[in-house]
């Protein structure tokens, strides 16, 4: 039996005219000698207006209590999709996350699936051709009703897919899949035809907002093949999928940038053992999220350390440096919210050096300052003013020039 | 431990402000000293507005799909109310039809209830001092979602009374019991104390509209006290109950009427065996259901067939009627749906003569003419005018004396 799991977000079945273009998808899967898992996100808004009913009944609402309501926005959509499969004349039926046998933990609100009960998939498909699935959802061990948090469908789709041994997982959106960029800020910006699971890692966890970043790290684990496409286009999207030799000649893939950053910046803190403890570990025991880290060198004992956090931390990150700031002796806090990360992605980097330097010279040439640097095995990430951002991604596109289909190191 | 069930319609938890007041009614039951099972219908106005989803979606909706469409509307309420009772402090959780094990047959859209886990029940009440449970809806043998059609939050709750042996199934309503008649029809209308099953299910198939009649023959059946009242009143209420001895002794409880009934006569159809069963016979067929039968004494070999059926039905009977009259020889079919059934009900009538003979006598004596009567051992109706509708019920209120707390016959 072959499987393919097809997931369509909230905009994808907000209409019944947009239900019946998901309805053709449906239908060439099957043409294509496929039974098919389909994963319905609820309709556009709908979800808002269950949260916006919840905090009208509650300050605080019951986070289980807060699930059975949410869930019932999936229910929703798989039932007036089913109608219209029926219509058709196709075999099909709804799930609940709970009938499909999605076991998840019981963090209400943001649940993790521990377990998919693959017979129920199976028993299921012998009956129907099309599974209509609730995504977001799943089930607690005693039977709550649990959700996976905001995106979460795009987890359950992936997830589905390894549990049914799919031989592929599409993801259906209102884009046409990855771009070498923001295509809004670089008009250059170019749709990949495949790019790596570790790629599209950084790339959703720069905002690209593709693919929810922990359906790419479940698709990685299981080796899920993923292809991001439009529902209103015939394009062939974006596979994402397994390294290959050939990927890595392709030394970049994309520019991706994160304007959800601010700087702090502790001048003259002692450069002595346990300093960075005593500045990082208040701010892990807030929650608080750091992501670049940059320490200059010491002279005369002393060092500036730098780190970024979100945006919206910042005010509670300067109140705890300032609480531990006079013990580490760096009494001199300023910080920045006019910054931006901007990132050169690629798994063949890491084979190839040059990537950094070649991105330093091409910011440079246009007199852009760089405020931070950090780096990964397939990234390198520059902390520049906000100001600056559209100007240095399509600098860093034309620099590896990501217009053409593959740029190779020679 | 003493367990009681507290129903709640669409009008009462249609608002935040009405829930709060139904969880004052939760609260009375804990003081009480009992673990409550509160059986929530769907907000108003939510399940019509899912039909009216599904019709925009389909001519014909799938009745399954259509089933796990409209149960969302129960699960919004159980969310929300349960939302209130934890920010109250109370240990509460909401169920499904499926969680609290309600399984049902699989006729979606009008199911009917099969058995209910008392397990569940009994092993919820160990974490848990309040249930609160989606009415209107269970789940087949293999786990679908059913509703049991319009109403049917009264039978949930009724059944979940009747497997977790509650002390007291309240129904909350909008109104504060079961009347002598119709207040909007006499002034003089009085609410009962208590009623029967037997007479409530009389008063139920006559339009009396507090109580749906499935979930009245669920409580005599498994002789579980209903209590009907409001949710926005303190008054008592209506006790619906086992026939005691006193009960007999009052003659008459209440006087119903029905407006849907529609007359056919067929003139002159031949006396002779076999001849009710040639009319009837393909009414029944087509699932006409036809109310009051009167068959005119023969004369000369012929006789009179009277007939009522509900006036929606009325154009497809005459149909009907066309093609089987000329077998029986009855050629000659008038119709008239301008008429009413109004009926005297009281369990003591049926020890006592009389009621019949005052009845008659009543009307009479306000020139009301009688179309046709039939019996039961507990009701007396006749077919009138409906031009006189309101005189009719007014008239035998008073002829019976309704308004005062009991009318015994020396």
């Amino acid at each position: 039996m072959r499987v393919m799991v097809q997931k369509f977000g909230g905009t994808s079945v907000a209409t019944k005219e947009r239900m019946l273009q998901v309805l053709e998808k449906v239908r060439g899967g099957l043409q294509n000698g496929c039974k098919v898992l389909a994963v319905l996100s609820a309709r556009s808004g709908d979800t808002n207006n269950l949260l916006a009913l919840a905090s009208e009944w509650s300050d605080n609402p019951d986070p289980a209590e807060s699930d059975v309501l949410v869930s019932t926005g999936e229910q929703v959509s798989v039932a007036l999709f089913t109608m219209l499969l029926k219509d058709a004349g196709i075999r099909a039926r709804s799930c609940t996350g709970g009938q499909i046998g999605v076991r998840s933990n019981s963090t209400f609100g943001k649940a993790r699936i521990r377990s998919i009960d693959t017979h129920a998939i199976t028993a299921l498909f012998e009956h129907y051709d099309v599974l209509v699935v609730t995504g977001f959802q799943g089930v607690t061990e005693d039977g709550r009703i649990t959700t996976l948090g905001r995106g979460g469908s795009d987890t359950s789709a992936v997830a589905l897919a390894a549990a049914a041994k799919a031989e592929l997982c599409e993801i259906y959106t209102d884009v046409e899949g990855v771009f070498t960029t923001d295509p809004n800020l670089c008009a250059k910006a170019r749709k990949l035809e495949r790019v790596s699971y570790d790629e599209m890692l950084e790339m959703a966890s720069m905002g690209a907002k593709v693919l929810e970043i922990r359906s790419v790290e479940f698709a990685k684990k299981f080796k899920v093949p993923v292809l991001v496409r439009s529902t209103f286009s015939e394009a062939p999207g974006t596979l994402v999928t397994q390294e290959e030799q050939s990927m890595e000649q392709i030394m970049v893939s994309g520019i991706a940038y994160d304007k959800d950053q601010a700087r702090i910046t502790l001048r003259s803190v002692r450069d002595m053992p346990g300093v960075a403890a005593a500045i990082f570990g208040p701010l892990a025991a807030a929650r608080l999220s750091v992501d670049m880290i940059v320490q200059t060198p010491s002279r005369d004992g002393v060092t500036d350390m730098n780190f970024t956090v979100s945006r919206k931390d910042l005010r509670r990150a300067l109140d705890i440096m300032t609480a531990v700031g006079e013990g580490v002796g760096g009494i001199d806090i300023v910080h920045d919210d006019n910054v931006v990360k901007i990132s050169v992605i690629g798994v063949g980097m890491r084979n190839h050096s040059g990537v950094a330097a070649k991105a330093f010279a091409a910011l440079q040439a246009e007199n852009i300052n760089i405020l931070m640097i950090s780096t990964s095995e397939i990234k390198i990430s520059c902390l520049i003013e906000e100001k600056y951002v559209e100007l240095a991604v399509r600098t860093l596109h034309d620099a590896f020039e990501l217009d053409k289909s593959s740029y190779l190191e020679d």
